[in-house]
């Protein structure tokens, strides 16, 4: 497997578009299209948020029932979330819409919309924007730029990445997009991803894949703890490739799940990473834990404590803070055994051992944690199970942003 | 029953002190001490934390096997947390100067700490402050007071209350203080608290009392989410009032209920009020709940959402994030259905109904969400079960004072 330019437009048959719709923003692009020139098996995850916005609804549908899908329309801006039985109707006019433009069936039309919630979208503009994505739409890898640059919101950059890897001789790419970068803990996937392939594969194995990866992957990131009305994970599979299709499980699914894993995890690094007013990634690996689950628990409840954020952001080496949030996270354990590690490109020191902290130097904690990505390691000693989780420091920003996000 | 001036030295036979002990602030009241001339029952609750600070574990012995308290003492500065063998023996040396002092049994002694995790207490001047206090207590309001200042870290005010009410022909007093004002989301019981009364009642209805209103008092607060690992609130109960004691329930113990409630409510409100760098105290009333459980999940979902915490902080009226933090608590609902409204002292307005905001005016919703108070309630339409959570807003000043905190 290895690692190339580019995103969702990256495999083969699919195209992209990012366009200027005016929806909420002006002057910037704020409608995107993901296209394949032939129908897709698609798999999908869904926020488990009790308030779903009408795009998940209706993506639920289409990836339950729908045999293919072919094409995914998103605006940013306006999140549909919280608008009732109009904003329901708005989004079957988009995919109507859609699937008009590009002579496509209704219901291989996927839509995704992210911003504000409780704000009804103006389906003039979202419909002229339509017409324009499907003019715009190109295989181009800065089509596909475009496309990623469209789907922001409060994100600072855009997120893409693309790998390929050989299945039966021939080559298969896999590369998505995604979003972030605010009411992100996701519960089930992401806020908005996007992952394209041209692997021939059947939809039972590729809904399996999906599944099963968002667990270590994207439910393992959190910005502020807030499972967001709208999360989604698309991914579609074109076969163009040219592989035989793959149905049973064996090293052709196992490359392909390889590939979809590092697209996944490199996506979710990008968003925790670039999450509301961040300056640092902020990594949590719980090494030797008693199973995999509680594993998963400890690393986020690390990740996910303001106080331990807050001295992220301050290059605090407030160790007693994790051991708290350790501490709280319902797993058990005995403090006075587990040991605790802080690590990034500028070295790596031991913190904590045998229920107290160790004699290490402040001066070298604090350049540990001057880096852009720093991690914390926790090893538990209990067992033999890893889990890693992402997240951020919280930072003035994150405030000002949320404090007048709507203004 | 009638609120008085006055906090833990308001009940009968109960004197305190708060003294300079150079812990680790220069320049302020740091030990604190709580004393009752004879004999207490004790009850307590504690944090639910796997990382228990060294005086919660010792604290856990005494209010379990001994049959009586008689004084609480009291440090700020260092939390004796993640302190090891080391810590939980300074935390022994602590009881036994105490005990030497006062001449009271160690086992009656109650310990607690508060400040930072990871640093271990300087005895000698520790030892020295207990001397001070011994010498210091008073049955005075203003020593009550001088207790409530010293067990302060990053409150900006001291919290006291009292009430009094009539039993058997005698009046009865209960009074407390507490002190917050980051790492608050108890879970169990609070950071610090301190309730002291003259009542007579048996140990076993006094910790059945204390164990049943904590759920719906200090456990439900939060200001960021981080469960300490010094949560600690203990209950001191010595009978000076001169009722019979209280050995059942009735109507005696109904009254000593619901004053216990509102000194207990009393006191968590303050601490969320004073969260870290908070600006306005954010209450969340859900009614109408099917449970009583899933109204206290619910409102605790939305007071410990960073995003409308942030929106708090802003004015604005953002209930979008209401509405996604009710719907990842957990708990299902029917979104369509609820009704939400915002009030203070400025007004009350509904603002979501039928699945969509409603046309309020904006100008409004920002005057009301203005005011030093602010409640959200959520009308849930499916039964008729209430709670009521309370926390605060998300400030730059939360990040300021978490991101330096140790330096």
């Amino acid at each position: 497997m290895k690692k190339i330019t580019g995103g969702v437009t990256a495999a083969k048959g699919f195209e992209a578009a990012g366009v200027e719709a005016g929806i909420k923003y002006q002057n910037r692009l704020d409608m995107a299209l993901v296209y394949s020139t032939v129908p897709c098996k698609a798999a999908g995850t869904f926020t488990t948020n009790v308030v779903k916005a009408a795009p998940v609804l209706w993506d639920m549908e289409v990836v339950e029932n729908s045999p293919y899908a072919q094409a995914v329309v998103v605006n940013s801006g306006i999140a549909n979330a919280c608008t009732g039985k109009i904003g329901y109707g708005y989004c079957l006019e988009t995919a109507e819409a859609v699937s008009e433009a590009l002579h496509i069936p209704k219901e291989s039309v996927l839509v995704a919309s992210t911003g504000v919630i409780g704000m009804q979208l103006k389906m003039d503009k979202l419909k002229a924007g339509v017409v324009k994505l499907a003019e715009a739409k190109e295989g181009t890898l800065e089509a596909g730029h475009q496309a990623a640059k469209a789907i922001m919101t409060t994100d600072t950059v855009s997120k893409e990445v693309a790998v390929q890897f050989d299945v039966d001789g021939v080559t298969v790419t896999v590369g998505g997009m995604c979003k972030g970068s605010g009411m992100i803990h996701p519960n089930m996937c992401t806020m908005l991803g996007f992952v394209t392939t041209d692997i021939a594969i059947s939809k039972e194995l590729l809904t399996e894949a999906v599944k099963a990866d968002v667990v270590d992957t994207f439910n393992m990131i959190s910005v502020d703890g807030d499972t967001s009305t709208n999360d989604t994970l698309l991914v579609l599979a074109n076969g163009m490739a040219g592989n035989a299709e793959i149905t049973e499980k064996g090293e052709a699914y196992d490359k392909f799940v390889e590939a979809l894993h590092f697209v996944n995890e490199t996506l979710a690094k990008k968003m925790a990473g670039d999450g509301e007013g961040a300056t640092a990634l902020f990594e949590t690996i719980v090494m030797n834990a008693d199973t995999k689950e509680n594993a998963r628990v400890l690393a986020k409840s690390v990740i996910c404590s303001s106080l331990t954020k807050a001295a992220i952001y301050g290059h605090d080496a407030n160790w007693g803070r994790i051991l708290c949030a350790l501490g709280y996270s319902g797993v058990q354990f005995d403090p006075e055994v587990i040991e605790l590690f802080f690590q990034s490109k500028a070295g790596r020191i031991q913190i904590y051992k045998d229920g107290c902290g160790t004699d290490y130097s402040e001066e070298e904690a604090t350049k540990i944690l001057s880096e852009p990505e720093v991690t914390v390691v926790v090893d538990m000693k209990m067992g033999s199970e890893t889990a890693t989780a992402w997240g951020c420091d919280l930072t003035y920003d994150y405030v000002k942003i949320n404090a007048d996000y709507r203004s």
